[in-house]
């Protein structure tokens, strides 16, 4: 089904990509408001993947950086659309249509902005069901649809073509090194790929599912029920469909740094009422991994969402601050996520953790959190 | 005058671009071997700036990273050529000819590669009229001619392409950033321009001048006459026509480290047999600046040359050893490479000295070498 985003959509789409950002995928506040900038009054076109002409030609666009310089730099607002005309010319093609490589954070605004300027549908999928740090973390990526060329646009209209073949790690290292010197963050059009190839390829449906949730969370505050039942009910009917509470307390350490174009770190949370257990949460710009008392409760790639304990307002990485009164959950992500190679791409080895993949549905059976939810 | 190079040329062509390289540019023994297995028996047709047809499109083509990797990190040797087509493609017209950007070091011969691969002719002229670190500080572009767009190849066939318009140094910033993530060397094209734009922006003639003084320094040690007046005797006719010993001794002391991208550090020099007197020489792949007992004796854009006592077999900054026994030559540069402008892209400031500019011949006034050679 098509359908339009408008921008009465934009707040809620913004809360349910943060959710979906695991902390990380840069502030999508930002990007709403870049998107409202050029959409005004109009609206945007969204496809379905599975509505797509096998032979649509799709160019996603994102922004690269951490997410610490994000919010600091605001973009101008026209170099996605840049880099969206460089892999144009490039590959002496038009697009028929942009779309997310990334629904969590700003990189679900990022194509808003594209389309609303050149007046493209966007295409209701992503490569990476969630956020992740790098470029070559996508399920693009594993089912054989490659990222280079990706073009890459600076502030200054720098113009940077980047092709490293099959090899999308390789890409992700020169982009980056690229982004570093532009100041932090790059505007990026890559994963050129036609309908079919999405269909293959992508997550689906990722950019209503964003939109549902938030509409969920703040239809939920206002008619005072519980958010987080709102949260656990939208998602029933996803691919996305099992929710846990991992941890209730408050953050009580943050140790957070801007290395090599990331922020990485470490952030604690203690019960309110003081005792021995802690959830400690690791994280290289999303949320890798969370352990209770030592023990594995959730890892990459299921979703680690710190969120506010009675607004179930989602929380990013820069936003965690000491005292903070939060309830962390755990969702499950789909199937194409989880298989070996997806695993390989952007599992926990991905990152350098040794713990293994499993799923959280088994490390947190029970209860669901519709029945202990307050 | 059209003339032509062929493989018993490359060896004094080497040894003179390692002088004009003062000590940087990249060791040119490596390049010349890659010459003399793609070239064989053949030979490489050489044009003179004046007699290049208005509209004749060059693109020259080099290799940056810092001379201490070169040395570890030999190319295949495909990858000048790649860089080449790269740009081609990215442009939609074929080049009728390469050329160096830089005359010193490794780059002298990196566009005999690609003419010996590709049958292109090579133009008797480049853009720093020695060796510089950094791919803004070109002739070319202080008067007119931009290094964007700018094609870079990796030794495994990574390809990338960054126009940054007009400037140059955000070319060279975002290049260098590539190429150390390459690890350390990218092969370059760039400087596109036509047979007009090189007679007006160009520092002409000196792949013959490297070929020449090269060739002089050889006969000299065959003939056994000095290989220091051979180099006066041979510089006196071209735009380099001042040469000045600033210093005979031996190599007391070498510090250096490679950092960013560049081989960066000071060397000393001391009598042979003891005393007071010293020159200290500061280099950034080049040397920079040369200060005998703490005066300016000579400083870029000037050349600072280190040779061979006896053999005037020049050395490069990574060559430079304890004990070693050298004479320091000061060579006067063209002109146009001393004007404010060229001064502000390649002069001392360029470098972070604070040390005005002030022509070597002004420096160091008498006796010329011939007058005080052993």
């Amino acid at each position: 089904m098509t359908w339009q985003i408008t921008r009465e959509d934009l707040a809620d789409l913004a809360r349910g990509a943060t959710l979906l950002g695991t902390g990380g995928g840069g502030d999508p506040y930002i990007g709403k408001m870049l998107v409202e900038r050029v959409l005004g009054d109009g609206s945007i076109t969204v496809l379905d993947p599975d509505e797509l002409a096998d032979d649509l030609f799709v160019i996603p666009t994102a922004q690269m950086g951490a997410p610490t310089v994000m919010v600091e730099k605001i973009p101008a607002g026209t170099e996605p659309t840049l880099a969206l005309r460089i892999l144009e010319e490039h590959l002496d093609r038009r697009a028929d249509a942009t779309m997310p490589i990334e629904c969590g954070g700003i990189n679900s605004m990022i194509p808003l902005i594209v389309a609303a300027e050149t007046g493209l549908p966007v295409v209701d999928a992503d490569g990476m069901g969630r956020a992740f740090p790098e470029l070559s973390m996508e399920t693009f990526a594993v089912y054989g649809v490659h990222g280079s060329p990706l073009a890459l646009a600076g502030e200054r209209g720098e113009r940077v073509i980047i092709d490293t073949g099959d090899d999308d790690r390789q890409m992700e290292w020169l982009a980056r090194a690229v982004t570093i010197r532009l100041g932090g963050v790059g505007h990026i059009a890559e994963y050129a790929m036609t309908g079919a190839d999405v269909r293959r390829t992508a997550v689906p449906r990722t950019l209503s599912m964003a939109l549902a949730l938030g509409r969920a969370i703040r239809e939920a505050r206002e008619e005072h029920r519980s958010p987080f039942e709102a949260i656990q009910d939208t998602l029933a009917s996803t691919l996305y469909c099992h929710v846990r509470t991992l941890f209730e307390g408050k953050v009580v350490d943050v140790d957070r740094r801007t290395t090599e174009g990331f922020a990485k770190g470490v952030a604690r949370i203690a019960p309110v009422g003081g005792g021995d257990e802690q959830l400690e949460i690791r994280f290289q710009n999303e949320n890798l991994i969370a352990l209770r008392n030592g023990e594995l409760v959730a890892i990459v790639p299921d979703l680690i969402c710190v969120t506010e304990s009675e607004s179930a307002e989602p929380i990013t990485t820069e936003g965690l601050r000491y005292g903070q009164r939060v309830r962390v959950l755990g969702i499950s992500t789909p199937d194409l996520m989880r298989t070996p190679d997806a695993l390989a791409a952007f599992g926990p080895t991905a990152f350098g953790l040794t713990e293994e993949f499993v799923p959280v549905e088994d490390l947190v059976p029970a209860p669901e959190i519709a029945t202990n939810a307050n």
